[in-house]
């Protein structure tokens, strides 16, 4: 049977708006914006790669209304449980403008809201300053009250149905890297490579569509592994060199990201070093992520492991997962690392990225992990191991 | 031989620079803030999938500063010919943090720059709302001014350099064509279709590389394909229904965008309609796209043969595109609208989409056009026709 467009039931939407509008409460917000496709989404389950134009939900204490470009408000017919006199779209003259700006129009039908207090996601993508200046201006009775990441903190921990669609996620996932064991060859060009992972996150797994993650394939190598956020050219992957692949399984926009490192031919001894200690940390820090356990913690449980091993990393080791649109699929909540005092409950989910990057080569193996009850559990099932190829 | 990985000469990048140093002069500004990722690309060749985090290119009259993440520092020295004295990576700790903001960084560094008028791109991506706000607390003795699409319209006429990279862009998106006319079967999964398309993009054509393109494939099957930004899924493309893709090919970060409309069994007259409306459109606004002629006379040009056959579209019709990086591949400046006084001059590239939505269908068929001294030339060959499949 094919996925439903609407992905969630109404119950399901309701208890997220629900979380959002005590958040507000708690904020003293009457009006909020979200202009985060993620967010969007979360709330009401809009969908469309739209997110190029303003658009944006607004949440008071009894209605949402969709805004958008007036070729997407179909879009929002066909994703969403909101009633047609919910969507609001915008003329096409607003577009891309340098004379009028879709927050002119947004903040006509604020106006006509109850409440002064407006919240605004002030640094969530897609939210410009022009907005925010525009918002400023034509909203002057209006208090403008930063909300960044209030829908996201919502976010933090899953509902069955979400970590359901995670699973799937994760089983999509499995098939990309059990498709790259079986096509890898030496000196294929990485775009070739490329082609052969895209192809089967699309695929997916059984009965499980893939969906586009938030984030392309992430290929590093040789030296280029050194960048932890490069893209693929057409250079082949010659023996004597390893890479890095930064990837994420996706299936209704909820995603789940794993990395490893390919070694082209016989390893040399620094990545089988990094081999096992990294498979260590990630038990380490599977067995650390309970409820009640504290993030900076568990943090620290990592770099502990990696400094008794003569390493250092200057950089967060990981952060929340879940649904998202490009640029990223991260929540942009909780991070781990030094600082974060967040508490662990079940079902919040992350991203744990203990990537070593160093002058000329980097080394990636990442899992994403459930908090469980008794301990957090890696959504899939990919060997941790370095994954090397005969040349 | 593999592409290089820094994509032009430094003589293009400094030709660039010195434009923009031009509008700046022109416009009175002294130091601009780059935070969009197409216009950091074009100006130094930076290339990384880093901007999910706060990232900027200092461009003052005598030095162009590098400002990222700390682990991005590597991409800068990797695809770009800046000294590394110019690369400026801040500390992990600023980033998502709720207690600092990169910008504050950045603002150290342009207080010991010579001038006092700052420009930032105030309605580009990724330059948030709480990223100005920053900027206007740490730089009290600076003037902030809106240089919104001040790089973005340097990019409008492209180097004979630009205009071979697009060629490619085109010929990856030929070959996508050719293969989805093979392998497109009735009832095959939309995902799986998708993961067609995504391979072929990656693998290009004969020695040019497929790169993402900054839109995913947009598919709407049946009562979808009235929603223009809609993606995939896994129901069947059952026989009775029709669908449009909107794709690009790209190569080194430039696009040549095409769209075409399929059809699952024998189309109804509509789509026959259509098909011959617009591909006649299509030759119109191509021979009219010259230098010296005016944007909105081009667009009326189609407006008007449109109404001619009893149809209306209440949307743009195109805009310009070239480098880009996602959510979008258009450039942000020209428009193919009433009210577009730009007068066009050889080189300049655009997508011509006229695409036609209805309530409960739809119907795309776009090429990318380049101004051409005697007429538009569409860069890509992919037959102006509906693709019709056996049912």
């Amino acid at each position: 049977m094919a996925t439903p467009r609407i992905r969630f039931t109404e119950a399901e939407f309701l208890r997220r708006q629900n979380l959002v509008r005590q958040a507000m409460t708690a904020q003293g917000i009457d009006i909020l914006i979200v202009s985060d496709p993620s967010n969007m989404c979360w709330l009401t389950g809009f969908d469309a790669w739209s997110f190029y134009v303003h658009q944006c939900l607004v949440v008071s204490a009894d209605e949402i209304l969709w805004i958008g470009r007036g070729i997407d408000a179909n879009s929002a017919s066909l994703t969403t449980y909101l009633p047609e006199t919910a969507i609001h779209p915008y003329p096409d003259h607003y577009v891309q403008s340098t004379t009028c700006h879709p927050m002119e129009f947004v903040g006509d039908r604020i106006r006509s809201l109850p409440g002064s207090c407006v919240g605004v996601e002030m640094d969530n993508y897609y939210f410009s300053a022009k907005a925010y200046q525009t918002l400023t201006q034509v909203l002057p009775n209006q208090r403008l009250m930063d909300a960044t990441a209030l829908v996201n903190w919502q976010r933090g921990i899953k509902s069955d149905a979400e970590i359901d669609t995670m699973r799937k996620a994760a089983s999509v996932i499995e098939a990309v890297y059990s498709h790259m064991n079986e096509i890898l060859v030496p000196n294929m060009r990485q775009n070739d490579l490329v082609a052969e992972i895209l192809a089967a996150g699309a695929r997916g797994a059984d009965e499980v569509f893939g969906d586009y993650p938030a984030i392309v394939p992430l290929i590093g190598y040789g030296p280029e592994s050194a960048a932890c956020h490069s893209t693929w050219d057409d250079k082949p992957l010659a023996p004597g060199a390893g890479f890095f692949a930064e990837l994420a399984g996706c299936h209704a926009r909820y995603h789940c990201p794993i990395s490893r490192t390919v070694y082209i031919g016989t390893p040399s001894a620094q990545y089988r070093t990094c081999e096992s200690l990294i498979a260590d940390c990630i038990a380490q820090v599977a067995d650390a992520m309970r409820p009640g356990a504290v993030l900076e913690d568990v943090a620290q449980v990592f770099y502990s492991a990696l400094a008794q091993a003569g390493f250092e990393k200057d950089n967060r080791c990981g952060y929340s997962t879940g649904l998202s649109y490009p640029p990223d699929w991260g929540e942009r909540t909780m991070s781990l690392r030094p600082g974060d005092r967040t508490v662990l409950q079940e079902n919040m989910v992350f991203h744990f990225m203990p990537g070593l990057w160093f002058d000329d080569w980097g080394f990636e193996m990442s899992e994403t992990i459930r908090v469980g009850a008794n301990g957090g559990e890696c959504l899939a099932n990919v060997p941790q191991t370095l994954i090397t190829v005969d040349a």
